[in-house]
């Protein structure tokens, strides 16, 4: 397939653009690329020209998903991505034609008592939208070339030449910035180091345990080793994890296929002398999550979790498990604030205080998406980065 | 029955004191007082002539038990005391005879990892242990008439005019504080009172939800009003809770029997703006805790677990629910490290800083011991002081 890219001209503002995107139309199908009409950004909204994008372990999760609310079809996915702003709606103030912009799937209106407060990532004005498309009128901007509606996807829907996003959703960036490096800070990366940084505040000298040895467990490693932190422990059932993990610190690995008798938790109390001082669910399942509890430090043990369980199972944990001192934190974003924290790792990247390009493993073109998704799942990358116009 | 009190005197010293203790032969059964056998101190162990004792739920909770390894009969129950020393066994240095000690479930050897971080109070040398007689060699130091083995519970056993001890599980505190008061810190008041100020660390302005309005959650309140919180919901059953709530801070009181079709963590969200700060579950059902963690903030709603689970139910919760930056900690007395903290607290009360006598709702003879039992399931008492010599 060709594909024809429309550029962003003047004549563009205001009006309807085609373009190509990767469409989803039932769960867990192939994406399709096809031609769809996007509307001009409203009121608050900008409409971005996407560099490129990548894919993140929750587009699988929701590609999938085939009931319940989050089950929304035809849509469009994408929600790690880097591009340039080609118009903005009325009551733009922070964003202008041309400027490079992370969109993002967690708000941050900058405004709200949970942006304005140190303790909280949580925007309590649009962090608690519902409905899958646009926050402010829950309506889609997309269509496709039968006029039917396409949805948006955690308030970004990268997978599209074009797409419009809320204010609240996007963060300026500096256009030297390299922008797959950019694309990365957009979701998982920042996440794991997030989680390790600020969630858990991981302290020199700590143990730490991290389930599930993707783009986010591998990120939580990179940021527990530069806090220090003296043993990092990967559990992952894919053994290749293990040689790239040693790139991000991780000390140790266990394999909980390989165990034999002994449960991880166990495993994990021997390597640590009673347990971690810090764990991470990094894959999303609710058995894994309780296992990390239990392989947390009985006095001060604190489990983080990151995965978006896959299934909608519930984590179930003994109370008698938790009273000896443990703590379970969730956490989205790994508790920075998009707006201020995005640029601030940028900048660490740019300072050689935190490593960004081991975490691409893979490029494609935008007619190869479907292959990202094989790749992800298979196990054989970390990011791959999809180039809009190649 | 007339009750023969053996007192202390240097001959005891060394030898088997026979005295009266109320035993439980079998679960949910009345205590019988009957005459015992109570061995001399081993090797750091302390025997202590109790003077007088409280009930605590932990004590009905075990005593209703008829399954699983925490069922042990018969056996001595009672962990809330405060007595004096009468003996010391051979390498005990932080006691002498005539000491005034507080013992605690909790113990506190002040020389492991935990013991000396500032972070934990779960000793991890005699935390672990699992056996419910004496720590070190995991024997009863207590004989019926018959010559029969009573097990200790929680490492106090304090329905007996004579109990001993573990070094690790005593804490000396002024001979000039009253003894009712000292009591209290034995166990619930503290747990209360740390949880508020050391687990939560709750600040001023904050909005705190107890569930569970009996001396563990009103003493979260009283904690949680020094600390200057702006609202404290009591969440009770037992609407007479409320009336006593107000003494200790309570602001707003809900009765989950009379919500109608609202959850109660509906009602807390709408008297909080969208939950509260600091959630405090007092009461020990998986399903409150459940609860608890619903009726808590997204962004940084902390959750602390002090009940103990009455029927060994697991907590079930949504990972979702903790994604938005929720929290959840359990908690063994408060956080609160028992040789260095009882006696602080007790300073606070001699400073008026600290309110305990209100926490003293009755006082009964050893004789009427199973009156407490009744008085606190029935919701009549807070804490009911019984008196060994009366
Ligand atoms: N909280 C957030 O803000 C946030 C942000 C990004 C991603 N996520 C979630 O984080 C999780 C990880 O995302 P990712 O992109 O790194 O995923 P990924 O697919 O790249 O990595 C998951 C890893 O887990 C391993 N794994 C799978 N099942 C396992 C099991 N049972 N035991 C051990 N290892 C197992 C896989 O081999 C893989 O290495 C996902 O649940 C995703 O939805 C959350
Ligand atoms: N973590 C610790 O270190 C620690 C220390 C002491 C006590 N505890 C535990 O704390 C809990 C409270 O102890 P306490 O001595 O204050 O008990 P208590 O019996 O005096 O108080 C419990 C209160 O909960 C209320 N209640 C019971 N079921 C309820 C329900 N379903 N909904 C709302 N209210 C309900 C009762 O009316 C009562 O007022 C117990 O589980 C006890 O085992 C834990
Ligand atoms: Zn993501
Ligand atoms: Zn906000
Ligand atoms: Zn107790
Ligand atoms: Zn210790």
């Amino acid at each position: 397939m060709v594909m024809e890219i429309s550029r962003s001209t003047p004549e563009t503002a205001g009006n309807v653009i085609r373009c190509k995107a990767a469409i989803c139309r039932n769960p867990g199908e192939p994406l399709t690329i096809e031609e769809i009409e996007v509307d001009p950004p409203k009121a608050w909204e900008v409409r971005i020209k996407i560099i490129c994008t990548s894919l993140c372990h929750t587009d699988v999760t929701f590609w999938k998903l085939n009931a319940g609310p989050g089950a929304v079809f035809p849509r469009i996915f994408g929600h790690e991505a880097v591009g340039v702003v080609e118009s903005v709606g009325e009551h733009v103030e922070e964003f202008v034609e041309g400027d490079m912009v992370v969109p993002v799937f967690l708000p941050n209106c900058g405004e709200c008592r949970d942006c304005e407060s140190e303790k909280s990532n949580a925007c309590s004005v649009f962090g608690q939208k519902r409905s899958p498309d646009m926050p402010r009128d829950e309506t889609s901007r997309f269509k496709d070339m039968n006029g039917e509606v396409l949805h948006h996807f955690l308030w970004v829907s990268s997978f599209t030449e074009y797409t419009v996003v809320d204010v609240t959703h996007a963060v300026k960036i500096n256009p030297d910035f390299p922008v797959d490096k950019a694309c990365l800070l957009s979701c998982g990366v920042s996440t794991g180091v997030g989680a390790a940084w600020k969630v858990a505040a991981v302290e020199e000298g700590s143990t730490v345990a991290i389930f599930g040895l993707g783009a986010v467990g591998l990120a939580v490693a990179e940021g527990a080793r530069l806090r220090g932190a003296l043993k990092i422990i990967g559990i992952d059932l894919n053994s290749e994890k293990f040689e790239i993990g040693k790139q991000f610190g991780v000390t140790d690995f266990v394999n909980p296929a390989t165990c034999g008798e002994k449960q991880v938790n166990e495993v994990i109390k021997e390597l640590t002398n009673g347990g971690a001082d810090y764990c991470f669910e990094c894959i999303g399942m609710a058995s894994v999550m309780q296992e990390a509890i239990r392989s947390s430090r009985e006095g001060w043990g604190k489990t983080v979790i990151l995965g978006v369980e896959r299934f909608g199972s519930q984590l179930t944990v003994s109370p008698h498990e938790l009273l000896r001192g443990k703590t379970v934190a969730g956490s989205f974003f790994g508790g920075l604030k998009p707006k201020s924290d995005i640029p601030l790792l940028a900048q660490k990247y740019l300072d050689k205080e935190l490593s960004l390009d081991e975490f691409i493993t893979n490029e494609l073109s935008f007619q190869e998406i479907n292959k990202a998704f094989e790749l992800l799942e298979e196990g054989k990358s970390l990011r791959c980065i999809i180039w809009m116009d190649r």
